[in-house]
């Protein structure tokens, strides 16, 4: 104990330390007066705890843990040490502007291979191998499916298995191809630069899925790239244009009279505000005017973006494929850019697409583990 | 026309003024080659316009707009007044922390009768008082209905009318009533401290709709605070109380084994890089260890949480009101919070709440803005 019991100093047998504060500690306490039993949640709210709270008394217990005595409440808690270790604070703050999110394993054309793959049957009916693909997805940003079957909507099926679609005024799904009055250049032949989808809707949809029924046109060939590689990439070689295109929000908006208008006020690379990367949002379709960059940086900013759509377009960083029908790929839509190539008139390429959220992914996967262990 | 074509300066009939970069009106040119006119849709890229772009000649238009002739492009593409000055940029740059949103008036306890307020019947079938309606929900984050039907499910068919149901691992609708095993402790008779729903959730749900179907037991009341009045009044009363809360990310967490496990890592107050609000997220119940805070300032992060608390306790801030079967209320999740008191055995209190997106009710009100233009 040190500071008048307002802060615990924590030994471990490998020789490690932390100190915890008393207030974190009780505000913490894992017993069932302070966290519902079923479900962890806390029963308390900070007014319940004293502002003054201090440890009075602290020892081992006989499993290697603390059990902490609070002042003035009278009230003794037990901490493991593991659970100790693991939610230590007391460690030099990590800040660099652009680091990784814990677990995220950045990738470019090379890793094509390595990217997680799986058929469809095996996702819907083998937990295993769903597992395996979403622990894939939550790494890389991206899994692909093969071998789903040639039903239109299918692709919903899939999402359910690990979360909900968000639906949008495109609908559940969509239908992505050639149409005679397009109302979003998707539904064109043209071939679409490497962005990520709706960004002018926000909460933009974190995850998309898009699904092949149909594709003997030639050409129209699907490319991801990692957008959190690029925007690293770019950090390192123009420290500047990362600055500028994370401290300033863009604009993106999309405009269909009648049929929606959506407007969002994000910056291209969005970080936590202590540094670590959040999501990428890159679409040239749907950039809007951008008006909340200062007149004097607007200039180096314009050279910031086009800088980072270069990078975006280096063919080093893309994985190219042709979707076969009863294909698929998911991408973290805050993550993972995609692009496809112009394609014939002749011949019908017919995909389906669907946004949904990472949250029920996660948290499939995250039970996933759990019963695995 | 300054810098040797790269700015061109514009002045209005007013005496105002302002400099747009070439490189910025280049890409913002409306005409059809730029922009697909049924969308306004960008149909270049960055990368299609030479990094070197200027402003060979500029002339007014009969109309009072700008005529610009881009070089080397040799390409010329028109303004009108009112699109530059609503899109000028060269103004001195607000980078107030916490400042509001553009459109958006904070409230407290006093406003109570000022909150939007509709029919259910009138929000479904009559297009001007869901214009106004969903207008007061962009300005106040919150609006309160009566007259519903006592139907199960209805709640749905009010999301319907502007947006999507946002489904979770709760439903699409959940069911707020006391239950014998809880999952949830909003499904048991206890107060609730003011709060943001499913903070742990990462995208979080950005609307929440309240609707009631029974109310006869005593207490069960419903208190909503705007918490962007609140995050407010912390910066005014203790400004570094809201740089920790700010500055550093909290951690949130629901855990019901087998069920779910969601977990974010975000700030208890969201700002854009530039200083903006964009969300409030404050739950007592899924707070997890906080371990993104260093040392040195967890101390002053916990005070910093405790007065937050404090504030959002505040009577004066609260507008408090019993619903009756067919009452409802929407939220905007990301900045009102909303609680409730506790309630006896005796009666039977029955809600059904769900989920929503704010991206579709802004562009459904947007929508029926341009509709009556």
């Amino acid at each position: 104990m040190c500071d008048g019991g307002h802060v615990l100093r924590v030994h471990w047998h490998d020789g490690a330390q932390a100190r915890f504060h008393a207030i974190w500690l009780r505000d913490n306490a894992q017993d069932a007066a302070t966290r519902a039993p079923a479900n962890g949640q806390r029963l308390i709210a900070i007014g319940d705890i004293p502002a003054q709270t201090w440890v009075a008394d602290a020892d081992l217990t006989a499993e290697g843990g603390v059990r902490v005595h609070f002042a003035p409440e009278n009230k003794t808690v037990e901490f493991t040490a593991a659970w100790l270790r693991q939610h230590c604070y007391d460690r030099p703050a990590d800040t660099r502007r652009g680091r990784l999110p814990a677990g995220v394993q950045t990738w470019d054309g090379a890793f094509g291979e390595g990217l997680p793959r799986a058929a469809y049957e095996a996702l819907m009916d083998d937990p295993e191998a769903l597992r395996a693909w979403l622990a894939g997805v939550a790494r890389y940003g991206v899994g692909r499916v093969h071998g789903g079957p040639l039903a239109s909507g299918s692709l919903t099926r899939l999402i359910g298995r690990f979360g909900f679609v968000r639906e949008t005024h495109y609908g559940r799904w969509f239908e992505v191809k050639t149409e005679v009055e397009p109302v979003n250049l998707a539904y064109t032949r043209a071939g679409l630069q490497a962005h990520t989808d709706n960004p002018y809707r926000d909460p933009v949809p974190t995850l998309q899925l898009l699904y092949c029924l149909q594709n003997d046109a030639e050409g129209g060939e699907s490319l991801i790239v990692d957008g959190f590689h690029a925007v690293q990439l770019l950090a390192r070689e123009d420290p500047t244009a990362f600055e500028l295109l994370s401290r300033y929000c863009a604009r993106f908006e999309y405009h269909a009279p009648g049929a929606a208008h959506l407007q969002a006020r994000r910056p291209m690379i969005e970080l936590a505000p202590d540094g670590e990367l959040i999501a990428v949002r890159f679409n040239n379709r749907s950039l809007a005017a951008v008006t909340d960059v200062p007149f004097e940086h607007m200039a180096d900013y314009y050279s910031a973006y086009r800088r980072l759509a270069a990078i975006i377009e280096r063919p080093a960083l893309a994985v190219r494929f042709k979707l076969a029908p009863g294909d698929a790929f998911l991408v973290d839509n805050t993550r993972v850019l995609h692009a496809r190539t112009a394609y014939t008139a002749a011949g019908t390429r017919w995909l389906q697409g669907c946004y949904a959220d990472r949250d029920g992914l996660l948290s499939t996967l995250a039970l996933l583990n759990e019963a695995r262990e």
